[in-house]
């Protein structure tokens, strides 16, 4: 979602639903009963619950999850650090699954029981506003998101991927490659589009082209897989010096820079470059502007509690684009998901059991 | 240039150099001898000054300067102010004037001796970089500002238009509409560019959209100007109240909002806004960003003492481009005063005789 970052290394949830499928559940009017895990209050902790998804209509498909990721945005949202919190909250935006039942209306060749499809930060749109034309249905006035929302087909908050089954119109629904793994797909839902659709925007995918990743969270190093499968050269900046290895070796950026030293900040900045803010954290952005070339491309991806501090004088001096994003629309996160089947990307994750979770959102 | 705010009304010297053509001046090695006038210190004050441009290359024009305009970056530079002045300085950059002599290689048809010519902030470039190539000469490493800049040329350093005469390479010498008021067309060359350039770039051009003017100077009357022929619906922001009558009757701008009434401010910013920054004094942006919506701009061409202070969710909530822009390239600067000939638009001035400059200055 929006403003996310990943903690340290992406974890994921292996459901582990078995023990509460054998309960007792009443049907609710033709609803589904569902199992989850809920936060009832910002203590941080999440409790199993018992709730009822809509009925499939003849618009919607009904999923089996398989696999959610944890992002940052559902640590803020548990703990209502963002002060927009409605209890109870089932959380989750990044889900992996198959497809269970499939309404009437749906296009007959789009979907098969079994398919393993995902659902990502929106299950609905008012698909009619500029905004929605254009293919941005993340800042359609009336987008509903995975959870936290009201739902305007029946009223409902929604209700996210830390549970078993969810209910979404096929319309929002993205068909996952098969041939990659589930678990580590899953973060690109958020993590994944989060980067890749400012990079598309801001012409950040030209083979050959200076790309910088500030920050090597869950985020910004989905950035550096993307620039390196665009045939960008990937310099790193990171505050911690531990993180050269991975930067280098494990995902292949060119350069890495440790953004404390000014020296090598100097000589990293003075490329003609495009800059991704992936850090949630305050920090400088002016160095990233101060040696900007025209045309170049600051944007930010993460959303630090203080504003950014820009001098005036470093985008009229060259004429850089600042700006910002908030994950993508639904084709292009289609389209990114392809990609990333094509080009064999999936996300560096650490899967942890459900009994872990709590311990893993400490 | 690149920053300059022009001071409340833009004045504009009536050269009253006759007084010092008859004295006596020694030729220089060819060179062509010059009146002017010159800032020896930063204490603001300008004095009569007798010195030589270089003898006209072929490629060069020489012309005689009728009108120079006074921009605030002149007296940035006269008072020294961002510490960057070379002294003995000659200011000026709005120069409109009459051919006097053509070089040699000059291609025969462009220009007539006695024809009406404009120079704006830059006599040279390199012609041959990225920037150059992409017709954006003032972002070009080596390009040759109209006064205080080294002259690549000849090693000297460049005087600009508060002067009789200029030579400049054709390449930089722009074409003046005849049906122009050539007194009322020289802020044009600085001010008009200033606003015309980023109003292109960034789509501030289309008919019907809203485009929000903040500040209604020398740089912010010209965008509101623009505005108006490009087909706008035009709000100015500012904080002046007794600012209205010029904004609406005077310029024809649709709406009038003071900016430190914040039940107005909520009202006006709401609309899709493309907003331009004209004010050189620190001011907060985030109220023209907290309503953006998808693919607004925020463009910024006053360089305050102050940094910008952004908040990211308001860049991530929306993607709205952010930027800045300074001047505008030789050919996009012809293209602008050929669209002021055709629309009739020129800069409201106050015309002061050359015995007044140092008060006006003050």
């Amino acid at each position: 979602m929006a403003g996310s970052s990943h903690v340290d290394k992406l974890k994921l949830l292996s459901k582990e639903m078995n023990v509460w499928r054998s309960e007792k559940v009443n049907i609710f009017e033709g609803g589904c009963p569902v199992h989850g895990l809920v936060a009832y209050d910002p203590s941080g902790t999440l409790d199993p619950y018992k709730f009822f998804q809509r009925a499939t209509r003849p618009e919607d498909v009904k999923i089996k999850i398989l696999f959610c990721g944890i992002c940052h945005t559902d640590l803020h949202k548990v703990r209502n650090e963002w002060g927009d919190f409605k209890y109870p909250l089932v959380p989750g935006h990044e889900i992996v699954e198959v497809v269970m039942e499939i309404g009437s209306k749906v296009p007959g060749s789009k979907f098969k029981v079994g398919q393993q499809v995902g659902v990502g930060c929106m299950v609905h749109s008012c698909l009619s506003c500029k905004e929605c034309k254009l293919g941005v249905e993340q800042y359609c006035n009336k987008v509903v998101w995975t959870y936290d929302s009201v739902n305007f087909v029946d009223g409902s908050i929604t209700k996210g991927g830390y549970s078993t089954i969810i209910i979404v119109d096929h319309k929002f629904v993205l068909k996952m490659p098969t041939n990659l793994p589930l678990d580590a797909a899953a973060p690109l839902l958020c993590a994944g589009i989060t980067v890749y659709s400012p990079m598309k925007y801001h012409q950040m995918d030209v083979p050959g082209k200076h790309f910088g990743v500030v920050g090597l969270g869950g985020v910004g190093h989905m950035a550096v897989k993307f620039g390196k499968a665009f045939g960008m050269k990937v310099t790193v900046f990171s505050r911690s010096p531990s993180k050269e290895n991975e930067a280098q070796e494990v995902l292949g950026a060119d350069n890495f820079i440790v953004s404390k030293d000014p020296e090598k900040m100097k000589m990293g900045t003075s490329l003609d470059l495009e800059v991704l803010i992936c850090v949630a954290a305050a920090h400088p952005s002016d160095p990233y502007l101060s040696t900007s070339k025209i045309n170049d491309s600051l944007v930010v991806v993460g959303n630090p509690d203080k504003p950014l501090s820009i001098n005036a004088l470093s985008l009229i001096n060259a004429q850089p684009d600042v700006g910002g994003s908030g994950i993508g629309g639904f084709n292009e996160t289609q389209k990114m998901v392809d990609f990333c089947g094509k080009h064999n990307i999936t996300c560096m994750i650490e899967k942890i059991p459900m009994s872990y979770l709590n311990t893993a959102m400490e």
